[in-house]
This record gives structure tokens, C-alpha cells and sequence, in this order.
């Protein structure tokens, strides 16, 4: 069985797969748009087809959209899956996704170049709608192929102009025949771009991802008394702006407390009625709350709710509270984890465990099959923008490190 | 000469001529729309008007549309004038202005009843655009009176459709021949309601007011970086929502620093881009710092200053500063405020000194003469507002007081 550094990696044929791809959707400013189930996915889809293909896999398309390219295994044993999705975000960049879907291709391109087979098969996936840009919820074809969604409601799902996913998907020819789930891997991994600057800042090259951060969203209404801003006291005023302004800064407390695994963000905050010279009568502020500890996150959670009750009683207003959103978070298998980090030594690249903020494919997976993700640096942190960029020798890393993993897990 | 609990006042025919002037831009939930010099506000001109031809009033009008009712006084001397205004926000109330304007008509009312004469003039004025809801800036016309304003740039000024206030006077038959500034007088007085929640939270009856708040408004913007709520972590953030937190919560502890004098409010803050899960790059604020005394308001608007920088080199942002308005505080005469306090004690009524946190006529008048104003209280503090409402006990000592420091004035 070959080993990684014996593949015939080609990095500069990964590296034109995904120019070529981002042809495909393409913006003006040089981003890419290709929202799923549009016709710039059907384009990416048929390109992707087309190379899977040309490498004879056995491509398959489940009846979500899920589309899988098979390299056959010398043993009729479940497959190695390494996936990722080719939507994109309404204005994105070159990489989220499409890299972890071409990097996998490369590999398998590579055993195919060698002219050899790996012991267990090897799927190639690229999941269905995983930004959940256009429909609700995201990483939507990973959760419906692992059972966390039925069919029928997953091809009901509508986007903001009213259309199903389900008649989309019929439109553009990628409803497939295949069951939902019959595809379940022996293990999956995913390589993806950071989404954030902690490899650049911290100069490492890459990320031995242990997990992805629980996320609660909570919405919180502080109601006051709208006053004149120079007659009325200061010990007189229910100053509901002033409530959500102390929230947001107990919101940082409360991630320095349960440091370094949390973050909090208030990202929304609308004062009515708003004018310069009235006390605002009504606040209404989102708090989003992220640890990938459980405990923490929960702890968190219940500190922050404490706030909101005191910080109300103490400014004399009412309030409402309600969750939007809550995951919990997912644990990758450690296994896997550490074969990323002997990887990393192996081609002699400097690693860190980290967790991911944003949800991926494989926190889908994780639910059913020993699952890990690499990670490999944002410049500037900046992803979801036309400015989304990587350098070539972080991304043939990535493809190394991907490929050492890989020709270990499908070797047994 | 009588002295005011000898003039045979008729507190309910003020309150009569109250509801009857509120018949004239009625809103159907029981407010009032009269907005300087439209339609509605010529009915309530014209009504006053016929009050004071009644009373054979010298009624004058002048160029920038003010209203005088004079009632002669023994000797040709420079008049007390009692003044307020009719025009109304575009909700408004029933009391706010009207009650001055009319209870200055009900003293007058009153020698006119007895056939006496106070051995000075007494001038009932009713001021043009005092409100600044239609026209900017508020206190046009008071403005103007004093000199603080040319004539011509009043007339000139726009309404949201475009109309001058110069063409509307002329179309309701309110630009006088009388020169702006004519009548200066030789002491000023203004009974109002509070239009704060001071006087009844105290249970009290009167206000003698010692001046007027000075204002500062300063907007805020801090800039920093749009970023991913997740997978950014707490020190690599540049959270420009965070420091608008921050400034606002300092805003009041600037205030407590400067108590009990000082007001603090930021009544506006926008977030962008304004999303739950993204740190957000901007935000715009307003800070609205007032206080009666120059020097504290200087030293509060400092800090103010010293803070925005602070915070910004905090949290790594940039930040623009600009003044939206400033007003020096205005300081009233203090013989009258004791003559308000004297009057109080001699009709058996509680009294406080405060100061104005709204803007009124009299602040004006106070660059040209000895002025004070009297306040009776607001129910709940409301004003600006269809439930705008005092008891009739409150009106009725209002009117007391200020009959008694207007006889005072007027007899010598």
C-alpha cells in the first residue's frame, strides 16, 4: 500500500481544478455565486461529474442531491468519505467547500495515476445546500443523508421566492435515484479553509480540528418607558438601550470567564423609537453564544440568562427572552484527530487542535462514523467574501496532510 | 394696586378657552396637530385673536408672524410680557404652550373684569414655530424677537415639502407690520407644564425654574472589522458594537459623576451590518449630555470625548466624532425665581427650583431681559403626546402663581 508522500500528488492539478470551478458562477468582482440548486450549481455539478468520470468513479446521486464519486477498494468494505460541498454563500470566495471537495478528487486522481487500488473504497462527496444560503437549514444534505431530516420535508424546504428544494433539484437534473443514508462511510474526513485568523495569527499551518462549537442564539426584548432626554432624571428613566449596552458587556464578561473556548457576539441591537433626544422605550439585541465544551457553553448560557433578569430589575424594565438557535456541540473521533496531527509531523508541517466556529459536513457525519477535519489558514480570517484566499503552500499542505490520513484510513 | 388673590381670576374660564383652543386640530385620539403656520394653526391664531379683541387688547402682529395682546398700563412704559406659543408637535397635547399663552390671557382677562389697570403694559404673546416640528429650528420665532435670528433667513426656512414659513405666514395672514424685536420687554414670564416626571414623583405642585439645560449632541461612529461570530476568537476581534456598548454605559456614569444636574442619553445606535452571527464592523451613535450649569456640561462633554478615545484604542478601532448641536445654558433672573418661590408660599403651595431640560420661549427672552418661568407637573411625566394632562388643582395654581408675580411685575 502506497503511503502519502508516495502518491503521485499533483497540488498544481488541485489548484486549476478550483480556478476552473470558480469560473462557474463567477462575479464580477471575482467572487463566486452559486447558490444551491441554481443553474450555476447545475454547471459546477456537471464539471464535477465530468471529472469523476474521467477517473471512471462510480458516481452515484442520492435523491437530495447528495453526488458521491467511488474509487473502488480492493475489498467490498464500506468506503473512506471525504467530502464537502460546492455551494457557495450569495457573494463568496474560491475555496469554502470546493476545496475539500477537489482536494479529495486529487487524491483519488492520484491512486488512479499510480495505477493502483486502495484497500477500502474511497467516496468522493459533495453535499447539497451546506451554506443555507438559499434554503433552510444549512449543511442540509449531509443532516438529511445521516438520518437528521426526513426527504420529504428537506424537498419542501422553500427559498425566499417560494420554490421547493425538491422541484429545484427535479429542474436541474440532480434529484437522484440513490436512498438517503445509503452511502454511510467507515470514517470521513473534510479539509477546509479556517474561516477565521487563529492558524495566520498563530503562523501555524494547520488546524487538527477536535470538533465544532455547540451555538445558542438567544433573542432578548428589554422593554422601558420612552422619555425626554432633558427632563426626566437619571434615577427616573427605563432605559432599555442602556440594559441592552450593559448586556453586550456582560456577554464579553461571560467569554472571558469560560476562556479560552468561548466566544459571545452581539451582532444585532435595534432601539426604538430611536431618536437622539428620547430615552429608547424598547431594546431588542441578539446574543450568540459558542463553545465547543458542553458544560461550558451551558454554563455560559444560564450566566447569561441571570444577566438579562438582573440587568432588567436593576434599570426597572421587563423583558422577553427566546432561543433562535441551539447546537450542541460535536466531538470528532480522536482517533482520527491524532492521525491528523502525525500527519502533520510527517510532512513536517507545524499543527494545532483547534475547533471550528462554523459548521461543516462532518459535524453531520460525526454522528454516525469516526469523523475528522483539517483545517488550513484564511488570510486575514476573511471567508464568505470575494477576498477569501489561501496561499498555494498552505493549500498543497492541506492536500498532503488530507492525503496522508486518507491513504491510512484506506489501507485497513 | 390689587395684588393677585384680589384679581377675580376665573381659573375654569381657562380651562374652557384650554378646550376650546384644543377643538382647533383635533386628532381623533383626543391630541392636537397644529403645526406652525398651517390652517390648523391660523384657526388657533384667529381664536386668540377674537379672545383678545374681546378683552380690547392692542393686538400686534409682526413680521415673523408673533402675536401680541397688550392691555395698556397706566404709565407708557416697557410692558410685562407673559408668552408661551399655540403651535403644537405633530401629536401633541392639549396643554403644552397653550396653557401659558392662556392663563397670561386670564390674568389680563381678569383686570380687564375688576376695570383696573396695571401701572405697567401687560403683553400676552403666543410665539411662531416654537416647536420646530415643522420648521427648523424650534423657537423661530422667539429667536427671531430677540435678534438671535435675521428676519429673512426665518422666513426662508423649509418644511419637509419644500414650503418656506415666509410664504406660509403670508397665506394664513400671519405676516404682521410689526418689526421683529419692537416689543422688547421689560421682564419676561412663562408658565408651562413640566413635560418631565420631577414635580409629581416629589408631590409637588410648582416649579420655579432657574434656567435651562444646556445641550450637547455629539454622534459617534466606531469602525472596526466585520467577523465571523464562531470561528473569531475573543482577542482578535474588533467589535465596533461592543465599544457603542461600552460608551453608553460610561455615558451614565459620566452623569452620576456630574449629579444630580447632569442627563445622559444615547437614543440612538445602529449596528452594521447588523447580523446575529457577525461581529459587528460599525456603529453609529448618538450621546445627548445636557445640564444646567456651563462648566459641569463642559467637563462632562471632556470626558465624553476622552472615553470614545479610550474605548476605541481598547478594541482596536477607529472612530469619527462630530457635534450635531450645542447650546450654552440659560441661566433665568434671580429676583423673579424668588418672586416664583414667593408666590408659592403666599397661595400656600409646594415649590421646588429645577431647571428646564426642554427648550422654551423664555430662553430666548432671557438675553433681553429680568425672565423666569413657572412649571406645574406633568401626569406620569408625559408630554409631546395625546395623554399629555395636569390636574385642574395644578392648572389652577399655576395660574395663582403666576398672577401673583405678574401683578408684582406689573405694578411697578
Amino acid at each position: 500500500m502506497k503511503q502519502a508522500f508516495d502518491l503521485p500528488l499533483q497540488p498544481q492539478r488541485l489548484l486549476g481544478w478550483l480556478e476552473e470551478l470558480a469560473t462557474l458562477g463567477a462575479t464580477p468582482e471575482g467572487g463566486v455565486r452559486r447558490l444551491a440548486a441554481t443553474d450555476a450549481d447545475k454547471q459546477g455539478r456537471d464539471r464535477l461529474v465530468a471529472w469523476m468520470r474521467a477517473l471512471s468513479l462510480h458516481v452515484q446521486v442520492d435523491r437530495i442531491g447528495n453526488l458521491f464519486g467511488t474509487l473502488r477498494g480492493e475489498q467490498d468494505a464500506p468506503a473512506l468519505m471525504i467530502g464537502s460541498h460546492i455551494d457557495s454563500v450569495a457573494n463568496g470566495g474560491k475555496l469554502d467547500g470546493t476545496y475539500g471537495v477537489l482536494a479529495g478528487l486529487e487524491i483519488v486522481a492520484s491512486f488512479v495515476d499510480a495505477g493502483i487500488r486502495p484497500q477500502r473504497p474511497i467516496t468522493v462527496a459533495a453535499f447539497t445546500n451546506e451554506e443555507g444560503a438559499r434554503f433552510q437549514p444549512d449543511m442540509l444534505g449531509s443532516l438529511v443523508s445521516v438520518g437528521g431530516m426526513d426527504l420529504e420535508t428537506a424537498r419542501n424546504t422553500r427559498d425566499a421566492e417560494g420554490l421547493t428544494l425538491g422541484d429545484e433539484l427535479d429542474r436541474i437534473g440532480y434529484s437522484g435515484t440513490l436512498e438517503c443514508g445509503a452511502m454511510t462511510p467507515a470514517c470521513f474526513l473534510e479539509l477546509h479553509i479556517e474561516q477565521g485568523p487563529v492558524l495566520e495569527a498563530e503562523g501555524l499551518t494547520l488546524g487538527a480540528v477536535e470538533g465544532v462549537q455547540g451555538i445558542h442564539w438567544t433573542e432578548v426584548i428589554f422593554k422601558g418607558q420612552a422619555n425626554h432626554a432633558g427632563t426626566t432624571p437619571m434615577h427616573l428613566r427605563m432605559d432599555a438601550g442602556l440594559a441592552a449596552a450593559r448586556l453586550n458587556v456582560e456577554a464579553r464578561a461571560i467569554a472571558k470567564r469560560h476562556a479560552p473556548g468561548q466566544v459571545a457576539t452581539v451582532g444585532t441591537t435595534v432601539l426604538r423609537p430611536g431618536v437622539v433626544n428620547v430615552v429608547p422605550a424598547q431594546a431588542s439585541m441578539t446574543v450568540d453564544l459558542r463553545n465547543a465544551d458542553r458544560d461550558e457553553l451551558v454554563a455560559a448560557q444560564s450566566e447569561l440568562e441571570a444577566a438579562v433578569a438582573t440587568i432588567a430589575r436593576d434599570e426597572g424594565l421587563t423583558y422577553e427572552m427566546r432561543e433562535l438557535v441551539r447546537f450542541d456541540p460535536v466531538v470528532f473521533d480522536e482517533s482520527l484527530i491524532a492521525m491528523v496531527e502525525d500527519a502533520a509531523r510527517a510532512i513536517d508541517r507545524s499543527v494545532k487542535r483547534m475547533v471550528s466556529g462554523a459548521g461543516h459536513d462532518a459535524q453531520m457525519f460525526a454522528r454516525v462514523c469516526p469523523t475528522a477535519m483539517i483545517f488550513v489558514p484564511s488570510i486575514a480570517g476573511v471567508s464568505h467574501n470575494p477576498r477569501e484566499a489561501t496561499t498555494p503552500e498552505d493549500l498543497e499542505a492541506g492536500l498532503l496532510a488530507l492525503a496522508h490520513v486518507a491513504t491510512r484510513l484506506s489501507s485497513v
